[in-house]
C-alpha cells in the first residue's frame, strides 16, 4: 500500500461511502492503491488530448508497475466533448475493451472528464464502479465530487446525466503543476464559492492565504481539502439535489447564461462565468436591499486578486445583451414554473435559495450590470 | 378516480414503492388516475408507430379529457428503436417540449418503447418520474416490472441502460387486443417461464388454462397479475441483479445468441427465443444428468401448443452455426472471466444459477441441437 495522502475527506454516503484523498504522489501511488482497493478488477481510463500528454504516462506507469490491466479512451479537450456522440465513443469504447460489471472506470482530467466519464460508468452495463482523478483545480474542488455526471445537450447545459457516486477520488497535487494559470485561477473561483455561500471563516482564510495557494504552498493542499469538505457536506445533506445543494449553484445561474451568451468558447471558462456570476449575485441581492455593499466590494477584491474577471463587461469580444441573458436564464433548468430560482445572498457566508424572482426584476438589474 | 383495477401487484421497494394496476379500460381511466396521483404536472409519452396507431388515441383521449397537458415522440417500432441515436431523439424531444424535472414520462407501447423511454427518463435532467403503460404481452409480464431499462450496443443486447423504476404500472388488458397473435404467443414465453423458474403449481395451473388465457377469458388477467407476482419476487431479492435475480434469464442466454444469430430480424421474436432457449436450458440440464427428461417433453408440449417455436430447426432460413452460437454466448453480458454462466434446471420450477459451465460442453451440445 503506498503512503497515507496528506488529506482525507470520507464520504459517507450509506452503503456507497468513499475518500478523496488529496496530496502530492497520488498518481505515483494509483497503481498500488487500485491493486489493493479494487482486486482482479480491470481498468478503462477515459482522458482528454491536453491530460493524455501531461498527466496520463504517470498514471499509466504506476499501473502498469503494479501489473494492473488497462485500457484507454481519449477525447478532444474541451467543453464540447460532453455531448450524445462522445457519450456514445466512450461506452462503446468501454465495451469493446471487453470491460465487464466489476471491472473499473477511472476518469483522468477536469470536470469535462469526470462528467463524460462518470456518466458512461453509470449506463455501460447498466452500472460500472468508477475513480475520480481530477487533474484541474476545479475538478479537485468540485466536480469530482459527489456523484454529479453528465453531458450538455443543445437545450442546455448538464441537462442530460445520472447521479453516480465514485468509489474513490484521488486529487493529486503534482497534476495541477501542468494546469494553465488561467485554469487554476477559474477552479479557484469554486474554491472561494465555499467560504461565500455559508462559511465566512474559510473565506477569511483565503483572504489571508491566497497568495501562498497560487504558489503552491502547504495551504493550497489545505485549500482544497477544506474545499472537498465543504462540498461534501452539501451532498451529505441533499444527494440528489432537491433542496440545499442548489446553494452550491451561486453564481452559476447569471454563470451559464454568461457562458451560454459566450458559447462555451475560451471567451470565458466555467469557474470565470462563476465568478462574475458570484458577484453579480452579490449585487442583485445588495440592490434588493438584501446585502451590505461592502460585502461585494470584498468579493470583487478577492476574485481580481486571484486574476479573475469580476464584471461582464470584463468578458473580451462582442457586447453582451440582457434580452439574451435573461432567455438563457429562462432555459436554465432550474426555471419552475414560470418563476426564477436564484440564489442571493445576505452577506458573505449568508447565501439563501430564493425561488419567486420576478424576470423582470432581473432584466432591469442585468441592464444596470452590462453599463458597469 | 377512475373505478379500481381487477389486479393490483404491489412493489414495496423501500422509499420508490409503486403498483403494477392489471385490468381492461385501464387506458380510459389513465387521464383521472394520473391527475390525481401526480397534480400539477405534465406528461411528456413515447411511443412507437404501431402503438400510436392502434392505442395511443385512447391515451391521449383520456388525458384530454382529465385536461392534463402532454406532448408526444414517436420512434418507428421495432428493436433497432433501442439504440443510442433514438436515445438522443427522444431526450431532446422531452426537453424540447420544457417537461422539467417533476414531470412524467409515460412509456406507451411494448418493451421496446418501456426500455427506451424508461432509460430516456432515467437520463434526462438527471432522472424524471416515469409511468409504464405496456401494451404488449411480453412488456405487461415482464419489461414493464422493475426497473431495468436500456439500448442495445454494437457488442449486444441491453449493455447501456439504467435501473430506473417506474412510479405506476398500467396493464391495460383491452390493449391486447390489438397486438399481432405472433406476439402474444411470443410473451407468453415469459410467462411460462415464471412456472419454470421456481413454480411448478403456476406452470400446472398454465397447462390447465392455456386455451383460456389465449382466448381472453378471465384466466388471462389471472395468468398477468400472477406473472407480474412473481417477478416482483425476484426485483425486491434483488434489485441490481447481483445474484438470484439472474435467474429470470433462463432460456435467455440461448435466446440472445439466436437473436444475434438471426439479427434481430422478423426471424425470430425475443420470447420466441426465450421459448427456444427455454427447451435447450432443459436439455442441456437433461443432458448433464441434472434434470429428467420428461420434464422437458412437458415443456415442448406446453409451448407448442402456444405457437411457439421449440427448437433451433424452428427457426425459419438459414441453418444456424454451433460456433457462431458459442462466439455470441461469449460475448454476452453474464460471461465472467472465462467461464460461462446458464440457468440449469433440475426440472420444472427447479431453475438455478450455474456460474462455471464448460465452452466446451456448450459447444457439443449445440452440435447436438442443431441435428435436432
Ligand atoms: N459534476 C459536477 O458536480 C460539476 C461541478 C462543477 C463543474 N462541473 C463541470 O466541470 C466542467 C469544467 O471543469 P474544468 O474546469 O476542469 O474543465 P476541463 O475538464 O475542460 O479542464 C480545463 C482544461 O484544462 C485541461 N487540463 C485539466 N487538467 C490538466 C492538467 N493537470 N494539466 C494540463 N491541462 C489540464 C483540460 O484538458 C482542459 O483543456 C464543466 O463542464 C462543468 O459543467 C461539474
Ligand atoms: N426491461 C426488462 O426487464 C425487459 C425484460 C424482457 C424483455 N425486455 C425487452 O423487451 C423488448 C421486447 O418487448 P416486446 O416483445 O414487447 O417488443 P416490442 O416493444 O417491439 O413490441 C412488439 C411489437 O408489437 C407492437 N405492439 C405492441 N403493443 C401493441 C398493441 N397493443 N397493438 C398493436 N401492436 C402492438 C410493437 O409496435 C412491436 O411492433 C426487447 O427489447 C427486450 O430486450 C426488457
Amino acid at each position: 500500500m503506498p503512503s497515507a495522502a496528506l488529506h482525507t475527506v470520507h464520504v459517507p454516503l450509506e452503503g456507497r461511502a468513499y475518500d478523496i484523498l488529496i496530496g502530492p504522489g497520488l498518481l505515483e501511488g494509483a497503481g498500488e492503491r487500485l491493486k489493493a482497493q479494487f482486486p482482479g478488477r480491470r481498468f478503462g481510463i477515459v482522458t482528454d488530448t491536453e491530460v493524455a500528454r501531461a498527466q496520463l504516462p504517470r498514471l499509466t506507469a504506476s499501473l502498469d508497475a503494479a501489473g494492473l490491466n488497462h485500457a484507454t479512451v481519449t477525447v478532444p479537450n474541451g467543453e464540447a466533448s460532453k455531448s450524445f456522440s462522445r457519450l456514445n465513443e466512450v461506452v462503446e469504447a468501454i465495451l469493446a475493451a471487453r470491460l465487464e460489471r466489476g471491472d473499473i472506470i477511472i476518469a483522468l482530467g477536469g470536470g469535462v472528464v469526470g462528467d463524460l466519464a462518470g456518466f458512461a460508468a453509470a449506463v455501460a452495463r447498466r452500472g460500472m464502479d468508477f475513480v475520480q482523478v481530477p487533474t484541474s483545480l476545479l475538478a479537485q474542488v468540485d466536480s469530482s465530487v459527489g456523484g454529479k455526471t453528465g453531458i450538455n445537450s443543445p437545450h442546455g447545459k448538464n441537462l442530460i446525466g445520472a447521479f453516480h457516486q465514485p468509489r474513490l477520488v484521488l486529487a493529486d497535487l503534482d497534476a495541477l503543476a501542468t494546469l494553465p494559470p488561467r485554469e487554476f485561477a477559474a477552479g479557484y473561483a469554486e474554491v472561494a464559492k465555499y467560504g461565500l455561500i455559508d462559511d465566512e471563516a474559510y473565506f477569511f482564510w483565503l483572504e489571508e492565504n491566497q497568495r501562498e495557494i497560487f504558489e503552491g504552498g502547504p495551504a493550497r493542499a489545505e485549500a482544497i481539502a477544506r474545499a472537498c469538505a465543504a462540498k461534501t457536506r452539501f451532498v451529505l445533506a441533499d444527494e440528489k439535489e432537491t433542496g440545499v445543494r442548489a446553494l452550491l449553484n451561486l453564481g452559476h445561474t447569471f454563470g451559464h447564461a454568461l457562458e451560454t451568451a459566450t458559447g462555451y468558447s475560451s471567451r470565458l471558462l466555467h469557474g470565470e462565468g462563476v465568478a462574475i456570476g458570484m458577484v453579480l449575485a452579490h449585487q442583485f441581492s445588495a440592490s434588493k436591499g438584501l446585502a451590505p455593499s461592502q460585502d461585494t466590494g470584498r468579493v470583487i477584491q478577492h476574485l481580481k486578486a486571484a486574476g479573475l474577471p469580476t464584471r461582464i463587461a470584463d468578458i473580451a469580444g462582442d457586447k453582451l445583451d440582457a434580452d439574451e441573458l435573461l432567455r438563457n436564464i429562462a432555459q436554465d433548468k432550474k426555471v419552475v414554473r414560470g418563476a426564477l430560482t436564484f440564489i442571493l445572498t445576505r452577506g458573505i457566508g449568508k447565501a439563501f435559495i430564493e425561488k419567486n424572482v420576478a424576470p423582470d426584476e432581473v432584466r432591469a438589474f442585468l441592464g444596470e450590470a452590462l453599463k458597469a
